[in-house]
This record gives C-alpha cells, sequence and structure tokens, in this order.
C-alpha cells in the first residue's frame, strides 16, 4: 500500500446504519505477508497429522464453535440483520459441515489412491505407478457478505481446505468483521489446543489485504464467493500472478424456476407461498434466490402471481446486509422495475427506520419479449414472473438463460415429459437441477453439487458437500518408489481407503 | 481476420528445410465457427451414444488408425525427422490410449456418482440428491509439436474430451499439418462409420483460426500443450471472453535429476548412459527432458560427468522438428552456455545437411551458485549437470527448482534416506517423483500424472493417464428428480458402475 495510512475496520449495524465499533486495523501488507509465510510454514506439519489427526482438529473447531453459540450468534445477529433463528441454524450447519469433512478424511475415498503394477501392456513395458492426491498448499478463503458463517471465516471453504490438509488465510467480508474476528478467535484457540501447527489458520482485513493476499507467492488456490465484478477483479491479479493459481469462485446466479401448466393448474397458492418464501429469505441474499420464475399464461397462471402478490404486499421492509447492498438493490429494482414490458405488480411495505432497509417488489413480463435485464442475477428481495405460451414459448425463452447454480421445476403430480424437456434444455446451464422443491436450500453432503458454467462458478467443482474439497488437492505419481518414501495409503498391503489397483476399485478392507 | 486474404499452410521438411506441399487453406474465421457450431449441435446425440456407445467408437477410431500406419508413420517421419521405430511407438501409444478409455467408459467409476437419500441429518432433513459427472460442451484441442499423434489430432487430449463425452475442434500444429490433416480424415471417416454425430470431430489450421477457436462461445473448455508464452497468450483470449473456461495447459518443465552419492559411486557409466540418452531422446524433443541434473563432487561424480560428455561427444547433429525451434535452441543454448559459471564439457557433431539441425551439448555448473538461466527450460539436446557438494549443498540448490512435470531421484543399492528427504523437498515442486528411472518414459494407465504446479501445468489435473477425463466433465445434482429425468447411472437400483450411496462406496453389481 502506497499510503501507509493504517485504517480502522468498522462494524456496522445494518438495522440502524450507525458504527458500533472499530473492530481491527486493517491488515498491512507486512502482515498479510507474515500470515502466509507462517501458513506456508505450517502446512508439511498440517499434512504429517494425516487424516484422523486432521478429523479430530475439524471436529474441535466444530466443538468450539458449538460452545460459543450464543456470542457469535449474537454479534453476527447485531452486524448482518439476518436474525437469531437463521443465524443458529446456519451455526448448526456450519458445525455439521467441519464434522462430516472429519468423516471425508476417515474415509478416505477422497484421496483417489491408485496402484498400477508394473508389468506388460500392449504399449510395452510399464513401471510401477502410484497416485493420489496431495493437499495444494495455503489457500486464501474470500468471506461472503450473506453467510457470516457457513462461507465466511468457520465455512465450506475453510472446512474443506483444512480437511485437504491446506492452511487457511482467510479475508474477512467488510460487512461482518467482528463476528469475523470473533470467530476467528474462537477457532484459532481450538487449534492451538487441538495441536495444530501454528500458521494453519490466518485473519486479513481490509480490501488491500484481500489484494496483497491473492499476490502471495504462498497462496496456492483462492476460494471466493461475492460478485462478478469482484471475482474478475481477482482474476486479474492472479493473472499477473508469475505463477497463476487455481481460482474457484462463486459469482453470480439468476436460478430460473419453472412452473408447468398442470402444477399452475394443480397448486397456485402452495407455489406461490413457497415461491414468495424462497425469494425473499435471508431478504433474498442468497445465491440460490429464485430472481426468474416461468409462469404459464392463463388463468391458472393468473391465479398463481396473483397469489404471490398478496403475499409480497404484506410483506414488511426487509433490512439488507450492507450499505452498498442496499444502494445497489434499490438501483437495479428501480431499472427493472423501468424495463420495456416489465410492470410491477406488488411491493412491500416502505422502510420505517434509519437502517438499509429494502421494499420487497413483484414484477411481471412476457417471456417472449425478455428484456436483458431480467436476465441477470439482483441481490435482495426481488423476482420477475415471465409468462410464457405454451411449450414452445417456454423452450424459446429458456434458450435466453444465462448459467446458475440451480434450475428448479415445479411440476403436476405424476408429471414427466414437460420436466424432462425443461431439464435437458437447462442441464447445460445450471449446476443442481431441483424438482417440486425451492432451491434456497442447499444441503451439505456426498451427492451435493453447488457450481455450474460461468458465471455461477467456473463449472468444475463445488463449494458445498464433500467433493468441495477437490478443489484444494492436487494429484502427485509416484513412479518405482521405494516403500519408505511412499504416504502410507499407497503402500503395498495398505487397505484403510478405498483403491483402484490396477484399474479395479477396491472398497477399503478389501 | 481484417485481412481476408487466404493463405497455404505448408509442411516443410526439417531434414531439408524444404517446403513439400501446401496441405490445405488456413482455416477462415467463418469456417471456424461452422466447425464449433457443428461441434455444439453433436454434442447432445454424442452423448446419448452412452458409455458404450462412446466406447464403441473410441476403438473404432483406434482401428481405423493402426490400418493406416505406414501412411501415417510416413508423412510423421517426413514432417518431424522423429524416425520410424519411435512414430510406429507413439502409433501404438495412442491406439492404447483410445482403447484404454474405451474400458475407463466401460467401468464408469470416472462419473464419480453419488446417491443420498433423503432423510433426516444433523443439520436438519435432507432432500434425495444424486449427483455425477456431464460432459463440459465442445472442446478446443491444440496439438503439439512434439507428438505429432500421441498430443495431437489423435492424442490424450482428443481421447479424452471423446471419452467424456464431448466433441472436439482440434488446432493442427503447424509443424505438421499434413499429419494433422491426413490422421483427421482417418478418424473422421471413422467416426462417421461408427455413426457418430456430424461435427464430433473438426480441424483447424493456422494462428488465427486458433486464436477464433479459443474465443468462440460453444467451446467450453482447451487441452493445450505448448509453451509458457504460447499458453499465456491464450489465457489472455479466455480472460477476455463473457463466459472464462477452463484451460488445461502444459507449457514448460524443467525435470530436475538427483543423482545420490550412493548411486554415483554405484553406478557411474549406467547413469551416465541412461542420462543422455533421456535428455537427447527425440532430441531433446519432450517436456519431461532432464534438464538439469545434480551430480556430487568428488571422483564418482567426475567419472560420471566424464562418462556423460564421452558418450555426448560421439552423438551425431540432431534434426529439431521446425525452425523456429531449431533457433530457439541455437539461441537459449549458447545463452546458457556463457552464463557465468557455466561450462561447457562437451558437443556432438556439426550439422551436415541444410535441415533443421542442432548440435548435443552438456554444460556443467556449480549447484552452490546457479544462475537462474539453467532453471528453465531449454527445448532441445542440451543437458546442465549442476555439481553439488553434500547434503545440505543440494537441498539449498533445490529450493531454487521451479515446479516440473517431474523430478528424478537415481539412488543406490537399498538407499532410502536421501531418496525421502529429496522426495520431501520436491514433491511440492512436481507431478510426478521418478526412482532410479529417467523421465521421459510416459505411460497411459490408470494412476499416471502428468502435471504439476505453474509453469508445467496448473496444477490440478493431467493430460495423460485415465483421469485425464476429469478435465472435460462438469457436476451436477439432481434434486427430487423423478426417476424419468436421472441420467441411467443414477436411477434406482442400477449396480452397473460403482457409486457412493449415502457416503458409502459400492463397486460394481453391489
Amino acid at each position: 500500500m502506497a499510503d501507509d495510512t493504517v485504517r480502522g475496520v468498522a462494524s456496522i449495524d445494518p438495522r440502524t446504519g450507525a458504527t458500533v465499533e472499530v473492530v481491527a486495523q486493517e491488515t498491512t501488507t507486512a502482515e498479510v505477508d507474515r500470515l502466509c509465510t507462517a501458513a506456508l510454514a505450517a502446512a508439511p506439519a498440517l499434512e504429517e497429522r494425516g487424516r484422523a489427526g486432521r478429523a479430530a482438529l475439524l471436529r474441535a473447531l466444530a466443538d468450539a464453535l458449538e460452545g460459543r453459540r450464543d456470542d457469535v450468534v449474537a454479534v453476527a445477529d447485531r452486524e448482518t440483520a439476518l436474525g437469531a433463528t437463521r443465524l443458529n441454524g446456519e451455526l448448526t450447519r456450519t458445525r455439521f459441515q467441519l464434522r462430516l469433512f472429519a468423516e471425508v478424511l476417515e474415509e478416505g475415498g477422497y484421496l483417489e489412491a491408485a496402484l498400477d503394477p508394473a508389468g506388460d501392456t500392449p504399449m510395452g513395458p510399464r513401471p510401477d505407478l502410484r497416485r493420489m492426491l496431495v493437499p495444494i498448499g495455503p489457500v486464501a478463503v474470500f468471506g461472503a457478505s450473506n453467510f457470516p458463517l457457513a462461507f465466511s471465516v468457520p465455512g465450506g471453504d475453510t472446512a474443506s481446505a483444512l480437511a485437504a490438509g491446506c492452511p487457511v488465510v482467510v479475508k474477512a467480508h467488510g460487512s461482518h468483521p467482528a463476528t469475523s474476528q470473533l470467530v476467528f478467535e474462537v477457532l484459532e484457540q481450538a487449534a492451538r489446543k487441538a495441536g495444530a501447527p501454528e500458521g494453519t489458520l490466518g485473519l486479513v482485513h481490509g480490501v488491500q489485504g484481500g489484494a496483497d493476499l491473492m499476490a502471495h507467492p504462498a497462496i496456492r488456490a483462492v476460494g471466493f464467493t461475492g460478485s462478478v465484478g469482484g471475482g474478475r477483479a481477482l482474476l486479474q491479479i492472479i493473472e499477473s500472478r508469475p505463477d497463476p493459481i487455481p481460482f474457484f469462485g462463486e459469482l453470480s446466479s439468476l436460478n430460473p424456476v419453472v412452473v408447468t401448466p398442470q402444477a399452475a393448474a394443480e397448486r397456485a397458492a402452495d407455489i406461490a407461498t413457497g415461491l414468495v418464501g424462497s425469494f425473499t429469505l435471508g431478504a433474498g441474499q442468497f445465491c440460490t434466490k429464485p430472481g426468474l420464475a416461468f409462469v404459464p399464461s392463463g388463468a391458472d397462471g393468473d391465479a398463481l402471481v396473483d397469489a404471490m402478490a398478496t403475499a409480497v404486499g404484506r410483506l414488511p421492509a426487509q433490512v439488507l446486509l450492507n450499505e452498498g447492498i442496499a444502494a445497489a438493490y434499490a438501483r437495479i429494482s428501480g431499472e427493472l422495475a423501468r424495463q420495456r414490458a416489465v410492470r410491477p405488480v406488488a411491493r412491500g411495505a416502505d422502510p420505517a427506520g434509519a437502517g438499509f432497509e429494502a421494499v420487497p417488489l413483484l414484477l411481471t413480463t412476457d417471456a417472449a419479449d425478455l428484456p436483458d435485464a431480467v436476465t441477470e442475477e439482483c441481490f435482495g428481495p426481488v423476482a420477475v414472473v415471465a409468462r410464457y405460451d405454451g411449450e414452445a414459448g417456454l423452450s424459446a425463452a429458456l434458450e435466453r438463460m444465462p448459467s446458475s447454480l440451480t434450475a428448479t421445476v415445479l411440476r403436476g403430480d405424476g408429471e414427466t415429459a414437460l420436466p424432462l424437456a425443461v431439464s435437458q434444455q437447462l442441464r447445460g446451464r445450471a449446476g443442481r437441477l431441483v424438482y417440486d422443491a425451492y432451491p434456497t436450500g442447499v444441503a451439505v453432503s456426498w451427492a451435493q453439487h453447488h457450481g455450474g458454467p460461468w458465471p455461477s462458478t467456473n463449472s468444475q467443482h463445488t463449494s458445498v458437500g464433500t467433493t468441495a474439497v477437490r478443489r484444494f488437492l492436487r494429484p502427485v505419481a509416484w513412479q518405482n518408489a521405494p516403500q519408505e518414501v511412499l504416504p502410507e495409503e499407497l503402500t503395498d498391503g495398505f487397505t484403510g481407503i478405498p483403491r483402484r489397483v490396477d484399474g479395479v476399485l477396491r472398497p477399503a478392507g478389501a
């Protein structure tokens, strides 16, 4: 930083707009260097703890977080206005996530261990080859504004990176620095108590600190949750490194929903309740918020839209996470409402207080004449309903969809033909296909995928679920290696994990 | 292309430098668009052929290549001067590779199929979730200069992309356009005969065609084998796309070799023969060429270097692949030899003909005073021997190593301590650790890995071996999906492939 003034990091109450406290100082370039250097130094010891040692560490972090539940939820609610119920759920999810990665470690299949014995093949003699995944090295994690726990300091990126065996330096999101600082201190103390090497966890505050982190030579991969603009800026820093590193960004998602004519006929009222609940959950600040719903024209669709309008009209103003999001919401939702062919059909109550409040908004348009603006994400409690005529009209409109984290089909009882056609059309543009449910719940599990083609992410990896760990690993092959230099999991006779031997997958114990 | 002059693509004989024929015209922007659009249109039908259908297609391609072996080897030898023995071996390897990917398809584990049944979890109710990998879409493959078959039109990128279910458009390398054109025609005819959809394969000639290919919206991923400069240029095109896509580039590799004092004492002559054979194989034009060897100081190391010098002194001049590589070799090897502290110890015979010939060269330097230039790849028949004093001297020098595809340890009989220390130090800088062998052979198998941290590749994926297929796949999750919309491999009761069910890995048939 050319300007070496040290700046305070303020914690702001979004319900009032007032600064409550100065949490920390912005992290200096020298301090970022110290944290990254410590992370690099910690990497071998963290790996040497092995799968069992890191599983114990993850469980210790989960327990420590649970032990400070009330304090963490209180400060997170004060900084985000997300409410205690949601934040308690988020803490439970975060604890569960840490513990699930401990199971992933113990199971060991994530290592993709493979052994090819030496021998003759149709292409000639083959040496003894053994392959598995190893930690990629220190990881930079950029916390998200909208999940102060599950996608921030103790979130999925941190849990999966530590599981992989990678030290983590987190860039705290400016929306919740006090929560970040508190949780970091809880985790760091627990890690130290559990015997993790110094440097296993680090925390950075401030924009310049984040840029310094991205550029630091010790950092080997990046997990990011945020905007396309923020992601592009970080990619530019990566491209100017002498050694570009893998970037896992979750950037933006429209999350289209299709209501079939049969579904609209059978359960318009239920769907209206579900959709409004989903797009206003957490004040519409979910990356999986359904931003655009396709509803058939005609009486059934009219009934559905009327029911949505009634529900939206009864909603109070909602407090957004920070001033920037509130200003962007006012601007973008206003632009949306002014689009040619877009009609506002309902709005919630006007703001009552001085905080970062937003008015819930329901808009409609014609699927046959979709303005470009409605195909872009707008963070906050707004959704657009596009009315379509027949399958051909729907299909033509779906061709305009950008890639998203999710695509949802709400279908009639037993209906399969149209859901299949929609699935086939949208599979190339989504990471998760949801049926008869709403996209805003993202379970943490073995079969989950939270990703998708650009701009949702860059296609190939997930930030939720057990396979998130793959982002922070890289393969290594050992050729003709003596047993003494091999990782335990690749040695002769080891049966503690699934391994592929000469092409044949063998479960653990076999 | 602003300049719409159509240019011919010349096939040049590197043994004479003469243009033998004009093979084709450079592909126009309009033609690239036609090929990419056809690839996009072919994608669903190629996927619908299923695993068995694509396995049959890969075997048909392998058979067709074998059927034209003599013609292919003849034209490839004329264009590359690699010799019939090597090129016959490369064709065998390429055929084997296509057939191995057919086995990968039949085995099905590559799909990473996972099913989580609905139920209650500690974080709350979980919906039914099912995940597997699907084709990413049309792939652009940039052929390599140095492997006209195994890393070009019919090579590993093409085989793994087709296996994944992705149509492929290949950018032919300018060094062997006639080979590329012939092999493309053989493959395309075989694909058509096997019932593959039109657009499954495409071929592009010329630099502008390659740039147009990278920028085309239908292309969803890129496989590239070439220089750091070329890779950086392609990355810039990707970053300027509205939708950046995954780039899998194999860019540059030094491939350090460590000879332990015990190995030098036990078998200096053998190692000298092996090392010289490895760094001059294919005229030193392997991405796995050992460019820098660490040899102990003292009498055993002296004997090893003397034996290497004798072997190099007996070598004839070697024909390089093209004029650009020959010019770069002359320049870079000349600069290397002029480095402070670098001493030329042997050179092969001077060129006799008018072709793109190069003089084999052996240089030595001190490990304690390694010039930067010797830590960079120099394509062609040159290697540097760095003499080291003791383990501390070796370790300090290894800290200077860039990341490589391989790192090799030549050890004494039963020796483990120093090999382990070197492995631990170099594992973070290499994709494959080789013991008591030379890095230039790369077997195609289940446990192979050909990649590494930048600049060798970008860390996480391989271009050789069965897991190369992962580059051209992306995950999708289905939530609460009716059986009718699921891929067969995720339906209830399917046991044809390994699947992870509620976290437990089940082999096929279970």
